[in-house]
């Protein structure tokens, strides 16, 4: 009987509450759950600055990262491409160390870089964790990469199917990369660079035990390439590291606990995304009824922010299940039951087989995982 | 140097994962904490479907309220307004029953009520928890009442200011009232009604210890009414209760264990908003260092779907902080803490007073609370 | 130098101004071009309400037409699926008569139907332009077409694939369906119902020269299965009619003067989608001048609420194009050219080929257009 | 009768085109009407870039610009600040200079400026349309606003009640400004800066005959401090030009063609908003009935990007209009008008006056107009 829209007392005494006046500096937690053992740092390890052809100064990647919830990032400006060098005279170690200092100021870390930017081959190369990136301006790529492993440096292969280098969008591996495998100096690849997969890379990753990475390569502003108030956001690589440090991202980094999060897709070892998936999830109805050929509904929360899309292989003689199911990050999904007969009866444990298919095991491999709850089948 | 936005492998490969194709059948959750000892129930006492002046089938409340997050709704049609009867014939007690069977398919609590619905005074009463609402389709409605109150319902005054009995807005409280309190046929006012806020009522609730409501009186599909994708939402009782029954809401409800969340509003004694305020809220930094006259940052975030806004109130000789802060829903926000001098050191515990003018413990009277962390100031 | 947040000024100046304080009963205007000598209307020619299996009242479906843009509605409960039976007494044109009331105190056009809901073969057809609905509940349902026939009915079968009645999802042609033809009962067939696009029934009206619908078969309220906030919505049938009126409408329907709007594909005859595509876009700059193998870049404004998707097939000596430019609703886009060579001169009118990939004219057969501008080479 | 939800044909067909797959880059035309002979240019005055204490490389802001909807920019580093010169030598004509050349490519006029960074008095002022800002770079600041004149530039005073040099928040008028008026070295000053509104600002342009400025003020990438998907927007000043062109918008500055759009807040002359207001709206249902005491509805779009807040005056013996209404950027609101008797008739021309509240001539003085429609009382 409420017809009336009665705005004055609302606007009165609301008013000042509303969260949309104004614009509020906050970090938005990317929820991604921890493995036994080890904490999921969100990372991003290669972004530019005005130092290189970035386009903001050095300490906005770190306010960018912290909103967006990362734990981490690496400041990779270019070693040879330094196209703002007549106003901004090159200094290699600089973009680090004014975005370190924001860093410390909002408890987000940062790791000195450098992109080693040469033709194909061996296209682009990140190091990081650097001592000093000057020593890496050197005439030979060869002596670059020595450097940077003298100093310590990861070492990965950027955006192996970059088209500037690589026309068709695909992956191509060469000599000099079996040369720097076999002189320590290359432990992982972009497998996501920016919105790109690469598949080969992903293969190569599996096949060579080498790091997945997925960054970001971000030479913007963030909000230039992501709508991140629409639910986009960059590519992440997730580390599973003992402790929130800088160490302990180093020491994950080289022992191959990553994965990739990159748009929707999470793509890893079985080993890493099996219980990322699996603690994403709670049954909230483990056990439902079915009356007849009537339905039930299974609640599965997903605590993550990372959707899931399931597909089902399911025989099962008294159940009917859907062939799909989205899981949305951050609620409550319905996994539709149906009895098969009128007349069955009894408790019986389901155990689901699903594919989950935006989460990637290998090129093509949907991680296949279960699902298990208890019906209790009720005679119409 | 990846300036190519190269879609193609990006949609071959992530094309079938992204949540928006389609729309999805989904519970958001709705956060607010716990108090020690009670679940913290959101309900809806007041909606109204086709079976009176409503415009949906009785299950779509119960379908509306589960994706909203909510625990229970009471289904509360007008007994004497019935202006479908034509075409739908009278039946006070089947949106209940309809609305019920959807409710226990989604585990979603449905309670059995009516709307009183009478000029003012008394205006219009609700009753939820009745047995028999075609019993209270009588044409006094002191009888109407007797007989809800014989059939243990919970009773409370709907929107006391509603325009249409109250002209100028404010709620007015009459002779009939203090006869329905004497008669324990009145145990609950309408705080909050769709979007308009009653004052009054809030005062009364605090002065005659009566229940505090909140509630949508929905009549249109939700989603008519409120912006629910852009953070827009109805209002809720907030219910205190021993477990998640109809037994211990109603429980509650006697026992005035409720509070108000209206827009971004909290309402409530200050027992019970206080926990939720507190237990909302994780100070993810809590020791800071401040250099000299620098500054640095208390981050602290809110795990709730409250957004809070906080205003100080602080005098410290060594440090200083923002006058307003604002704490978004499940962000993690920055407090500025600044040394005023150079020379300071030490080690301090700060006890930071804040009003929350978003949660009011009084009409115009804000809760008062405290942040604590510890801060050392190292010398410039 | 403005690093403080000053909120005060602004809530006290412009918190009565916000747009979100409560929520807004409002239209948003589909924008969809006109073809020369017609207007686009927007319809939905199948919608369901209480009195069938549908779960608002009637009005509601005018209301909801109204806010999303839309000209017409079709109400179509089921003649034979009348499961709130028991509550709701049958009375086949009752929903029709109550949506046109509201209908017509928002100027939006409502259509008597009835959907005859039947086993396949024919499956469930809709009538619409019906005179008295009551005289199609007859036992056989060539009685029913006949009769709808008689009423001067536009006949067409509903969601061909539905599976329900065609397990694998895709459309089966009858006999059944050939009689009706036959016999003239037969119009048009839902190329897209609800999310589903049926390819086997876009052919068949090219083959047979039927009219393409494109229906939303709404049960539910509207916001329930479509996220209208976030650009989520309905598929419409858009009618390309004389006039905005139900005679005009129903002349555009039998003259087969329709194209389907259904997420953000664009489905129709080569005559009525190329000129929609044309309509929608504006080049900001036709002329552009390239410096030697600088970029420049030609501005291009869709005005419509449709998204194109360009794919381009340009040979061209001098000039590079993109493979591919998306052309977001209501924004302007960037066609980037690029000079091959650096010593080119002297000015060209370029006219660039490209299929519009969310536009089909048949089939995977997406429209091929052009976009045609100025191009002044300038030598480096 | 359609229930399943049928996937996957649609995820194969639609699945390439969806628009949030990656991100656009694209412009959002900010829709202001223009006057009559003049065009209505949507320009933000006051920017920085890391030339001074800005974040972004200058052609950031030319692309954040146009993105923006926006026509011009002047870009106006700080001439004192100048807190990266260890790292990037000052260079005054820099930023412009790379900032212009991004705005060639994308038609956005970029002008010459810079900031006179001073303490109070004369504060903060911009001089945009130099020749050469090097030759500001003065010690006293007399000296360099006499320059800045010599060049023809036009010279307005900045966020006037920054809380830094006006604690209180209120702008204070000095000598000072006094002295400069007199010496034709200030032209405007800044209503708004950021998100703070000066009502003493604005007085002050309104008695002593100077042009309304708002800007942005802007250091951040534009994406850290306003929520562009959400409807936030920088402030900006609107120009009423004879052309697009960088001489045609120092001629209106000159002239006080000039008005505010901040959040929703539309401040300026009588004569230049009350066309602005009335060009937006477009009333569809010139002609509405009225029965008895039953209501109809006036259909009012709007089609400017500002929302309007109308407050009726209206004394009727007739008809009862309600007492607010919001008319939603790009939408068709509603007007509800209701008889008042039941025996009435007649043709009426209503000329309804209404308070557009978000829409200023003076501080506190809302502007004045009037809604005009035809109302056909009929007797029920």
């Amino acid at each position: 009987m409420r017809r009336l829209l009665c705005l004055s007392l609302l606007l009165l005494n609301f008013g000042l509450t509303h969260p949309s006046h104004g614009h509020d500096r906050a970090r938005a937690p990317l929820r991604v759950p921890d493995l036994p053992g080890f904490l999921t740092l969100k990372c991003d390890f290669h972004t530019h600055t005005v130092f290189s052809d970035g386009k903001v100064w050095p300490d906005i990647r770190a306010e960018e990262a912290w909103r967006e919830g990362l734990d981490a990032i690496a400041i990779t400006d270019h070693i040879e491409h330094q196209p703002h060098k007549k106003d901004l005279p090159t200094a290699h170690n600089r973009s680090y160390q004014i975005a370190r200092g924001h860093g410390e100021a909002l408890q987000l870390l940062v790791i000195p870089g450098s992109e080693i930017t040469r033709s194909m081959p061996p296209g682009h190369l990140n190091a990081i964790f650097l001592k000093d990136a000057t020593r890496l301006d050197v005439p030979d790529w060869r002596d670059a990469l020595a450097e940077a492993r003298r100093q310590g440096a990861f070492i990965f292969w950027n955006h192996p199917g970059w088209r500037a280098q690589q026309p068709d969008g695909r992956a191509r591996w060469y000599p000099e990369h079996d040369q720097l495998l076999a002189q320590d100096q290359l432990h992982g690849i972009e497998v996501v660079n920016e919105r790109d997969y690469y598949p080969e890379a992903h293969a190569w990753c599996l096949e060579k035990n080498l790091t997945m990475l997925s960054n970001s390569d971000i030479h913007n502003p963030i909000g230039l390439d992501y709508d991140l108030h629409l639910g986009d956001r960059r590519p992440v690589t997730l580390v599973f590291a003992r402790e929130r440090s800088l160490d302990a991202i180093r020491e994950a980094l080289f022992a191959r606990r990553t994965a990739v999060l990159a748009g929707h897709r999470l793509i890893g070892r079985d080993e890493h995304v099996r219980p990322i998936f699996e603690r994403s999830l709670r049954i909230l109805t483990p056990q439902v009824r079915v009356r007849g050929t009537g339905r039930a509904y299974v609640q599965i929360q997903n605590d993550s922010d990372i959707p899931y899309e399931l597909r089902f292989r399911a025989e099962d003689p008294d159940l009917a299940f859907p062939g799909e199911l989205r899981l949305p990050a951050g609620r409550v999904a319905l996994l539709e039951v149906r009895g098969r007969a009128a007349d069955r009866q009894g408790q019986r444990t389901v155990r689901l087989t699903c594919e989950v298919t935006n989460v990637l095991i290998r090129p093509d491999t949907p991680l296949t995982a279960h699902l298990e709850f208890q019906v209790t089948l009720v005679p119409q």
